[in-house]
């Protein structure tokens, strides 16, 4: 007789491995490392956002269940906002829909989307969830690389020279493809995709008539000034083939609120909304009503422009270190994180890894020796490449920026003792 | 060419029709009805919880991820909570999962055990979504129906009355059969489950190696006095094949905050959370601390027995109604729905109803008038039974009585014209 115990799990769900967190983020807690590994932040909300979370908790209506597309409060404000982003009237009603964190937006795109064999084009490295979202629904990743220049190991480089080549990306398309993600601003690279870059990108999807799902949960940390953040359903005739991805979370130092949204043409978007509202039915009440009053004083104040501000410092505070231990990184145009290339640090042979490691890629013994020995814990990128793919990773390992200067000055203090390793 | 307005939907989300809810919250607006329909409440959660959730905005880290798994407090509170309720001292690491409401963890059940063409047994009627829920993760709906007594168009039945026959549950178990989904208390019917029938279902579950869903959402609106709510978990050796779930929205009412929970032996539970930490990643954040401080307020306080004696209350204001009004009705043993039956109402011959409701049971009529006409909404039951069940639910409308006593006072006003619609 067979036993509870032998009750099998779906094979959606069997083979998935340890992930990069679950050993991380243990290990610098264990360590007291300072945790510049996981992308949260340690800092509060801007105080109009806090303030109006706790006015929506004494609101009766807004502790009961949201209209599943999102409260109307912030569909409204959303699409004030990014009306002008996308330079169109969006219509809150059917273009814009409120998802349980940018994650589960994603994941009902690709429950909306994917039938079993479908194929998903996804730039290495990649967000580490994509691909379990994709898989979960019958899809199959096909990835494509972006590369550095070839001499990202000598020097400083912007993360635009980070590139992906587009006859690369055009060998992966069969007739099964149905999607392509693009994350820009990019995690880790930081990397933001020009306008000729996503109309290249964007030709392809239209010889093919494929879905564009544009990861842009970074769009509020664009660095460079002057310049407006270019999107791809901004680009020709895109807007009908896109779904743009935003964060409430990114957007406002809130990550543990899961809001965030899609934006796109209401035929791709009803088939997320169809998704989502037997996903997660709905989504936090409160906590849509506080990103709506911070949207809203987006519309009156520079409240991104300030943080903006804030996060080019931190940036700066980091950048500087590797310049002084002469360590070349990715200098990012967006998003919170500095990809630092390590190879010139020289790990000490005696150094004991354990076997937890023994089937990772090389830099995850790097992030592991650095949480350990010098008490800063950093995230090996091998964790967002395809395994055959893990060797591009070897030489990096990414640093998160989104932390009060105090915590950022107290790491640098600590990294400084990497001169003693550096060949 | 194609163009992007013809790209597919994925199937699973293709055959989804408009659900109930579409159909009556927007006509209860537009007629200015009171809304019996959905099952939300109009009045404030317990101030502690409130509170709670207000410091916990002025916690940085509490607007930050949480563990997948759910925050620590939570978990030690429901622990310390459930291991009276479950007869047996829970790990809180392994053995509960938090999860974005009780919707999505049953969700993610679904999605880390079901593989395409495993059958799922549901006893109608049903909560509506968890047949997309089953069907979304390849599953099959396979349905076995609670049934009244035959005299229950003439008398006040308890929900006791309402039963399943085992030999029909047996019947319809093949070699696909994966899990059982038991609710109790029951939504609509508000029927508890007691020992013998959870036992008796148990030994089907046994026999032929099933998992137990076991939807307790409704676990802390329990109303027989004295009585022990009977958990499936607790029977023989159940435990080892059922998952339990909870919901921090229907115990504290605050339906909009997202956050249930799956108790459960580690061998089940570890799938349910490898999908849900993909699904969703984590839940949110600062209304975990909110729900844990209740939860531990519970430990002190009778928290859900004065909620209780709340809900006893209300549940009579429209019992009493009915028997003046002599339409029977089954009283509930637990949550927030009464079931009445309505086939001595009589709707005049020359009203007429919208074209929507041509596809539709006989109950969306009733409620249709009721809402226009009487100005109450409630909600055919038919929506929770498979189509060639719909008959079974022609003579049911289910009012909520999870509302404020002034509201349903209001809705006991405007109920009182029904007299002279009834035979």
């Amino acid at each position: 007789m067979t036993t509870a115990k032998q009750i099998k799990p779906a094979e959606r769900v069997s083979h998935f491995s340890r992930d990069v967190w679950s050993i991380f983020t243990p290990l610098a807690l264990e360590t007291k490392a300072i945790n510049l590994g996981q992308g949260y932040m340690n800092f509060a909300p801007p105080a109009i956002v806090q303030n109006a979370a706790k006015e929506a908790i004494d609101v009766i209506e807004a502790n009961q269940y949201s209209h599943p597309r999102g409260r109307a409060r912030l569909r409204n404000a959303l699409a004030a906002s990014y009306s002008q982003q996308f330079e169109r009237q969006l219509d809150p009603e059917t273009e814009i829909l409120v998802t349980a964190g940018a994650n589960e937006g994603m994941f009902a795109t690709f429950a909306g989307f994917l039938d079993k064999g479908d194929e998903v084009i996804c730039m290495e490295p990649f967000f580490d969830q994509y691909i379990p979202n994709i898989t979960m629904n019958g899809g199959k990743p096909v990835y494509v690389p972006l590369r550095p220049p070839t001499d990202a190991a000598d020097r400083v480089i912007s993360s635009h020279e980070w590139t992906l080549d587009i006859d690369e990306l055009k060998s992966k398309i069969t007739s099964k493809t149905k999607m392509i993600v693009i994350n820009t601003p990019h995690n880790p690279i930081g990397k933001v995709f020009d306008e000729d870059e996503l109309r290249a990108i964007g030709r392809v999807a239209e010889e093919h008539n494929l879905i564009i799902l544009s990861d842009e949960v970074y769009d509020r940390l664009y660095y460079p000034p002057l310049n407006k953040f270019p999107r791809v359903a901004n680009i020709d005739n895109l807007w009908e083939r896109t779904i743009s991805v935003g964060s409430g979370g990114k957007s406002f130092a809130a990550t543990g609120w899961r809001v965030g949204w899609l934006i796109g043409p209401e035929h791709l978007i009803k088939h997320a909304f169809a998704a989502q509202t037997r996903v997660v039915f709905c989504v936090n009440s409160p906590c849509q009503e506080a990103v709506a009053a911070g949207i809203e004083a987006s519309l009156e104040k520079p409240v991104f422009q300030d943080q903006i501000d804030q996060y080019t410092h931190k940036r700066s505070i980091l950048s500087k270190l590797f310049d002084e231990l002469k360590l070349p990184y990715t200098l990012p145009e967006g998003a919170y994180y500095l990809l630092v290339n390590t190879s010139k640090i020289q790990i000490p042979k005696d150094f004991e890894f354990p076997e937890i490691l023994e089937d990772r890629g090389d830099d995850f013994k790097m992030c592991y020796w650095l949480t350990k020995h010098i008490g800063v814990c950093a995230i090996p990128p091998s964790e967002f490449y395809a395994k055959e793919h893990w060797p591009m990773a070897a030489d990096f390992a990414r640093f998160a920026f989104c932390k009060t200067d105090e915590v950022l000055e107290q790491a640098v203090e600590r990294l400084k003792a990497l001169k003693t390793y550096i060949a």
